[in-house]
């Protein structure tokens, strides 16, 4: 239970991580403590405690009976308790909290559609997994209201950024591309490890400022995060998109 | 105390309104509850109860020891508890609460300066007061380290939207300007009182959609907010205006 003047339920003031567990083990949770400290560096709120934050994961998927097998933590960290009105505290005391649940299973490839709900590319949030994520909800709602699993959203100068949630990538002329992340997309702790296992495997890879078209001349696409690891695309705008064994060579060595 | 797996909470999933009390009497109650049915319908979510709602408003006034003189109601929706991930339970069960503090005391006359994180225009949620409230939060936090009271806030077309907690109006050439609701901006209550105000009085005013420079023409500026009332604007961006007997005019009028 969370006091009801928490910043994050008022505001959307904090951050989240949402983390793989395999029998107890946090996959790459060095990496996402270090994006959530880098978030609270932006939003001016002291950085989690490491130790604290371990314990809170361990406790989580003690608590839920995940100790064995496939979990997802989610992390959970608010600018805590405030008064009315927008400014924090003198001295704001996060709020950390961790929950966990069963990891979702292995999912078909995704049909995806475009959102009409763009991400801001005017806030620094954007680039944040920010508790005020609304924007990414609405995008999945309108996917799900079109039959298909999953939004792309386009940033609000209308260049490709990501998913709801997840982060996109496609090849084209056997390039793989993703959204630089000036284009108002979070850095995905999968994101990095398809950039680094494409580097390993002699792949060009590039991220680009790109206009929804480029998807149009895409061999393939797919998406990443680190529950779902990497997710092909059969189908954007009613597009297909054929299996592709380089979108599998990159998700073995990711 | 909220439960933590609460969507407000999770994912900024919900609305709130900011209501002022007198006396323990809600000013405009009816159309504080009308816009967040209105919200409501835009996120997909069942209206508020009213019944339940003023009592929970009233019961937050008593707990806080405020059923006389002035007083902030804050009247919070979410979408309910929710599971792992973006999507909605089948039957989103929404939760509500009221909280209440003091009003703010009347403040002098702000200065603001123009924050660079901007309202997102591609997102329907910049016309609703949602929880996912971030961006003004940071927009705040940049006047504030400017030296200023308050943001004012254009939307990512580059139109002037509105302030970070207030609705914002200049008088040019003696009409009264204020943005267009489809600039990305909240339909103010005490914005509503405003208008109809000048109406009354026979002052021409336009919802316009107007990049940032009109305020370099302007004659006065203003800020709404339902707890504020109408407060006037001493400078932006270093630019100093001179008190305007207009202003005083809708001010005592709406």
């Amino acid at each position: 239970m969370i006091p009801a003047d928490d910043r994050g339920l008022t505001l959307g003031d904090g951050l989240f991580e949402t983390v793989l567990a395999l029998s107890g083990r946090l996959v790459d949770w060095d990496a996402h403590l270090q994006r959530m400290a880098a978030g609270c560096q932006v939003l001016g709120l002291p950085a989690p405690d490491a130790a604290g934050a371990d314990q809170l994961a361990r406790a989580a998927l003690a608590a839920a009976g995940l100790g064995e097998g496939r979990a997802a933590v989610r992390l959970t960290l608010t600018a805590g308790s405030g008064g009315r009105g927008l400014d924090r505290p003198q001295a704001p005391a996060p709020r950390m909290f961790a929950t966990a649940a069963p990891a979702p299973a292995p999912a078909a490839p995704a049909r995806l559609v475009t959102a009409a709900v763009r991400r801001n590319a005017d806030s620094p949030a954007s680039r944040l997994k920010t508790l005020a994520y609304l924007d990414n909800v609405l995008a999945r709602e309108e996917a799900r209201a079109a039959g298909a699993d999953e939004a792309v959203m386009l940033n609000t100068r209308g260049e490709l950024a990501c998913a709801a949630a997840a982060n996109l990538f496609w090849i084209r002329q056997g390039r793989l591309e993703t959204p630089d992340l000036a284009c108002g997309v979070l850095a995905g702790v999968m994101r990095a490890r398809v950039l680094a296992a494409a580097a390993r495997l002699g792949v060009a890879a590039t991220e680009v400022r790109a206009p929804e078209a480029v998807l149009e001349d895409a061999e393939a696409v797919f998406l990443t995060n680190s529950l779902i690891g990497v997710r092909p695309v059969a189908a954007w705008n009613g597009r297909s998109f054929p299996a592709s064994p380089l979108v599998d060579r990159l998700a073995a060595a990711a």
